[in-house]
């Protein structure tokens, strides 16, 4: 199984689906990205998992439906809406649906495992937790929803620190901590530890659950030569006073992990890092083609 | 003013609108229509006559935006939802915008106020009440929301009767009862009236104030030469008892009107309509072509 947050996440998640684990993978991922807008329940990372295993999502930007339009965006922009969240209209569709069903009732796994039922997929896709605890991230420009941070404003405020309401008073949502006890790997994708795999872990129960598994727990690093492929990870470890590097990420996920997975670009990290009691195994961790989420996915089967 | 449902009605408010009256004009529109899904509020009267002021509406179906597309409705079916309620990409726009500013605490009459400012329309657009009070239509087939009716069931069950769920407890949008009362012309559109005028004048304040007013009170009969030009009227009335004849529709503004407008193929009928103590001028009132959409308008404001 796999804790995920979004685009990153989704390349490796993919590769897993693709190298046999199909409907025996399940996927755990972040709803601390969340957003409510225009009355919809948009789960950002939700979809971006759902869209990639459904293999529609977009090759260019990562998230989003390959080749959607943006026509009901566009005329919202004409009416004086805030546009600056992109909604294609295909997209549109997905949480249209999602917030009809939440109206009716149901909980956001059932909605989930209806969305991805309706797109053909056989993983499971699970939400962390039912409820909506957006992210927040205090900055210097204030305190900023976590969306408002990333896309709004392009991540480029100083961040001191996150906060992840309402998250402590939540549940995990139904069947994740049963997948995670019994999982033989649970993989942390190479998510941001802050925003995609910090809310995870801070869900009441699934810490605990991850750390009473008997199965193997193997981290990706986010970060690789100092750098993240995607996202503010190596600008929050920075800002926040971590070193920014694989081993700043394998410090925060200290007491959790079995298994690091660096970079080859990192390999010389390996020695500090298993000073920190983690075995620690090196790989080419940068997905840019199919065969690469593909090799990753298998060199990490191969740990179990 | 005018008193109207949709695309009907939408023909003359554009008539009288282009005559000159724009920004003098002010139209209560029916909201017993609206509808409540995807966990949006659909108003479709008032958007077909806004759509229509902005010179947007669809000329082939009266309703909609010319040149939608159906991106996002086609996905919402491939996703199993219920589609037979026609959402085009730029239309939903308008009900996500109108959604959202509702959640914000807005009253519907702002929020339809702030949409036509955003289209450019000079003339004020007012829902007949703030409130979620659609029509149910009794039927053979059970109750159904007046969409379901309309559209899912394309009108082939027999009426029996019509229920304006919770309207007597509402109060006219503001402005509403304002306008009608200092009108120097009232004009009933050639609407349904159990669908569309009914609802209009059940809201608890506005019969008072039509019979109230000093304006000429104007009815134009939706019926003509014993048919409806769009939609169930005709079925309706025969369904319910009624003639299905203008005189049918005279018959149940008795006590409103001071005039009522005959098309030139029901003539024949002048002398008993104004047995009823109306006031009856015959004119084309067809309106096919955008001259004689104008041409009835003229007639109607020659009257005041």
């Amino acid at each position: 199984m796999a804790l995920a947050g979004g685009v990153g996440a989704a390349k490796l998640v993919w590769g897993l689906a693709q190298e046999g684990l199909g409907s025996r993978l399940s996927v755990v991922v972040n709803t601390g990205d969340d957003l409510e807008t225009f009355g919809l329940r948009i789960c950002p990372d939700l979809d971006t998992i759902t869209y990639t295993l459904a293999g529609l999502s977009n090759q260019t930007w990562g998230w989003g439906i390959e080749g959607d339009t943006f026509r009901c965006l566009k005329a919202l922009g004409r009416l004086g809406a805030d546009t600056w969240f992109g909604l294609g209209d295909q997209d549109l569709a997905t949480h249209l649906w999602r917030t009809s069903l939440l109206n009716r009732g149901w909980g956001l796994a059932a909605v989930t495992a209806h969305i991805c039922k309706g797109f053909g997929i056989e993983s499971s896709v699970l939400p962390m937790a039912e409820g909506y605890n957006p992210t927040l991230v205090e900055t210097d420009a204030g305190r900023l929803h976590l969306q408002e941070y990333l896309v709004r404003e392009k991540c480029a405020p100083r961040v001191h620190g996150f906060e992840y309401t309402g998250l402590s008073r939540q549940r995990a949502a139904p069947g994740v901590e049963k997948v995670i006890r019994k999982a033989r790997v649970i993989v942390i994708c190479p998510s941001n530890p802050f925003i995609s795999v910090g809310p995870i872990l801070s869900v009441p129960g699934i810490r605990r659950a991850v750390v009473e598994s008997r199965g193997l727990v193997v981290a990706v690093s986010p970060i690789v030569g100092g750098r993240a492929l995607k996202g503010p990870a190596a600008k929050m470890l920075r800002e926040l006073g971590h070193p920014v590097s694989a081993e700043g990420v394998a410090r925060i996920y200290r007491g959790l992990l079995d298994v690091f997975v660096l970079d080859e670009r990192d390999a010389s990290s390996a020695a500090s890092i298993e000073r920190l009691g983690v075995r620690v195994v090196v790989r080419n961790t940068v997905m840019d083609t199919s065969g690469a989420k593909r090799e990753l996915a298998r060199a990490l089967l191969r740990l179990a």
